[in-house]
C-alpha cells in the first residue's frame, strides 16, 4: 500500500503555484489575448492546407525540419545552427528553463510581466529575483535589473513587455547582455509593432537567448509557432531537452509558406497606426491614465476597480483583459489594438462604462 | 562582461546527457518508427481540413479543449477533469515529470526502453532507478521493479515496451502500483496491439497515470496527439505546468473527429495478424532470434554486428531501427509491422544479407 497521498508525489514547489488559468469568455468584440484581427489571405490558408493533404498523416513530421530552419536563417540572417523551432515560443521558454534552472538557481524576472515565465521557474524550483518596473511610467528600472544580472543564472526579459507595452532600449539591453552573468533570454513576441529588435546583439554576444513568435504581427496565434536564436552551443545543449516531433506537419507546412511569402508589414503598420489612434484617444479621456505601448495592446488605468470597468465592458459586448492581479497594476486594464471598428466599439463602450459607474 | 563561458549557464547534468537524435534516412519501406502503413481514409482528412479552414488562424485556440475533452471521455469511460490533452504524450510525460522529479527525488524505469523517459528524468536532475528487464526474453522483472517502486517517487512503464514489445500483466501492475511509494506512469502508446489496457486500475487506485497517443493504432503520429488519464488530483497539479495552447486548431479539429468516426480495430487487426506472421517467419530462420512482441514491431537478435545488418537492408532499400546501442540489445534491430508488402520485402532484404553477410 502507498504510505503518501496522491498529493504527496508532487513537488511542493509545484503544489505552491496557482495554475494559469484563463475564463473563457464570448464576445463580439475581442480584444484580449493581443491577436491579430487581419488574417493572412485565404488562398494562403488553402495553399497550405493543400500541402499537408498530400502527406501522410501516419508518418512522424521530419526530426529537424531542415527546410523550415533554412527559410529561416534566409528570413532572420541568424545562422541555421542557432536557430530551433518549437510549438510556440512557450515551448522554447520552457526548454531554455530547463537547461539552466533548478534548485539553488536564480533567474531575475522584471515584474509585471508574462506570467509563464514565473510559473516555469518555480515548477523547476529555482529562486526568483523579481526587479519591479518604474512604478511612474511602468519602464524597466534599467539599474536594478542589471543588477540582478550580475547576480543571477539567467535574466528573461519581455521586450515590448505584456502587459505593459515597456521596451528595453538596445543601449540599455546590450549593457544588460554585456554584464550579465549568465543567460538573458529576450522574448521578441511583439518586437514588430516596435519596429525594433534586438538581433544585431546576438552576433556579438553568446549569452544572449532571442525568442519569435508567428502568434502576434503573423496572425498565427491558432497554429502555435515559435522559433529562438542562440550561439550555436547554447542551441545545441536545448535541443538535447526540447520534446521530438513537438512541431506537427500542419504547422511545419504553415510556417515554410508563411515565412516565404507572407509580408506582414502591411498589417503591422495598420495596428501600429491604430495603437498611436487608440493610445490618444484614451489619453484625451478623463480619469484614464495611458501607459506608452510598443506593442499591439495598450495598457490603462481607471479610478474604478477593473472587475467593474471588465464587466461593464463585456456587457457593452467587448472583450479586455482584467490585469489588475499583477503587481502594480491595481485598477489596469489591458486592450489590444483590434480594427479600427474594434476599437471605435471598445472606446464607445468605454465611455458609456465611465459615465454610469461610480 | 560575463564571468562564465556559454557552456557555464548549463546545467551540468544537461550537459552531461547526449541528444535524442535520429539520422535521417530515406527508403522505399519504412519500417524504423512504428509508424501504421494504414492511412486514415482521404475523406476523413477532407472533413477535417474543411474544420480548419473554417477557424481564423489568427485567433488562440481554446484554453480548455472542452468538446475534445468530452468526447475523450466518453471514448475512454474516464471522467473529464482527471483527463488532460498534449502535443504527443511526450508533452505530458514531460509535465509528468516536472511535477514529480528533480534532485533528490528517484525514478524507476526499467531498461530498455524508451529513450525520452530517462532522458527527462536526468535533464529534471532525479536519480535514475534502472530496472534490467529479464535478459532471456526481454520480459519485465516484476519483482525488481516492485522492489524499485517501493522505494522510488515515480515508476515509468512502457507497456507493451519499446523497443522489445514486453508486456506488463495486468496482475503484476495492480502489484505495481498498489506497492509503489509515489507515482506510477504507465505508457500505453502500443496497447491496442496488445489487445489489453490497464485501464480498468484507474478505478483503483489514484496514484496511476495512464498515457496514450493518436500517433501508432490510430495512424496519426504526424499530427502530435496524446492524452493522459489519471485521479482528478494529480491531472490538476500536471495542469499546472503544462503550457498553454500546446495542441494547436488542426490537432483540435483532428482529434476530435477521429475519435468520434474512426474504427480502428480494422487496421489495428491486419497488424496483429501480420505481426503474428512476420514473427513465425523469423522464428523460422536460422540465426534470427525474434522477442515476444504485443506491440507493432518485433525485436530480433542475429550474430552480425547490428549496423552491417541495417546496412545491408538499407541497401536493398528497407529502411529499420538499429536498436544496438540500448542495454542488453547487443546484436539487436527492430522492424515495424507493415503490409503485407513491406513485411515481404523486409523478408526478402533479409534473407540476402544472412546469407551475403559473413
Amino acid at each position: 500500500m502507498p504510505d503518501r497521498s496522491p498529493f504527496e508525489v508532487i513537488k511542493p514547489e509545484v503544489r505552491a503555484i496557482s495554475a494559469y488559468a484563463l475564463t473563457h469568455f464570448e464576445a463580439d468584440v475581442k480584444l484580449d489575448q493581443n491577436e491579430n484581427p487581419y488574417e493572412i489571405p485565404a488562398d494562403l490558408k488553402r495553399r497550405i492546407v493543400a500541402r499537408v493533404l498530400e502527406r501522410d498523416w501516419g508518418r512522424y513530421p521530419e526530426f529537424v525540419p531542415e527546410q523550415l530552419i533554412q527559410t529561416l536563417a534566409r528570413f532572420s540572417g541568424w545562422s541555421e545552427d542557432g536557430i530551433l523551432v518549437g510549438n510556440g515560443s512557450n515551448e522554447l521558454i520552457s526548454a531554455a528553463v530547463a537547461v539552466t534552472l533548478g534548485p539553488g538557481k536564480t533567474v531575475a524576472i522584471p515584474q509585471p510581466t508574462f506570467a509563464l515565465y514565473e510559473l516555469m521557474a518555480k515548477a523547476a524550483g529555482a529562486t526568483i529575483q523579481p526587479v519591479p518596473l518604474n512604478e511612474a511610467d511602468l519602464s524597466f528600472d534599467v539599474e536594478t535589473l542589471l543588477e540582478a544580472a550580475r547576480t543571477s543564472d539567467v535574466v528573461i526579459v519581455c521586450s515590448p513587455n505584456s502587459p505593459t507595452g515597456s521596451v528595453l532600449a538596445r543601449s540599455d539591453a546590450r549593457r544588460l547582455v554585456s554584464e550579465a552573468r549568465g543567460l538573458v533570454i529576450i522574448d521578441e513576441a511583439y518586437h514588430e509593432f516596435s519596429g525594433g529588435t534586438l538581433f544585431p546583439l546576438l552576433e556579438e554576444f553568446d549569452n544572449l537567448l532571442l525568442l519569435r513568435t508567428l502568434s502576434k504581427a503573423w496572425s498565427l496565434a491558432g497554429i502555435r509557432f515559435g522559433y529562438m536564436m542562440a550561439s550555436a552551443a547554447i542551441a545545441a545543449e536545448i535541443r538535447k531537452v526540447k520534446l521530438p516531433y513537438s512541431v506537427n506537419i500542419f504547422t511545419l507546412a504553415a510556417a515554410e509558406l508563411i515565412v516565404e511569402e507572407l509580408a506582414v508589414e502591411g498589417s503591422v503598420n495598420k495596428l501600429i497606426a491604430a495603437r498611436e489612434l487608440l493610445a490618444a484617444e484614451l489619453a484625451s479621456r478623463e480619469g484614464v491614465e495611458e501607459f506608452p505601448s510598443q506593442a499591439n495592446f495598450i495598457l490603462f488605468r481607471t479610478r474604478f476597480v477593473a472587475r467593474r470597468l471588465f464587466d461593464a465592458l463585456y456587457q457593452a459586448g467587448v472583450l479586455v483583459r482584467d490585469v489588475s492581479g499583477y503587481p502594480m497594476l491595481e485598477r489596469c486594464l489591458r486592450v489590444s489594438v483590434g480594427t479600427p471598428e474594434d476599437n471605435t466599439r471598445f472606446l464607445e463602450a468605454l465611455d458609456r462604462a465611465l459615465e454610469t459607474l461610480e
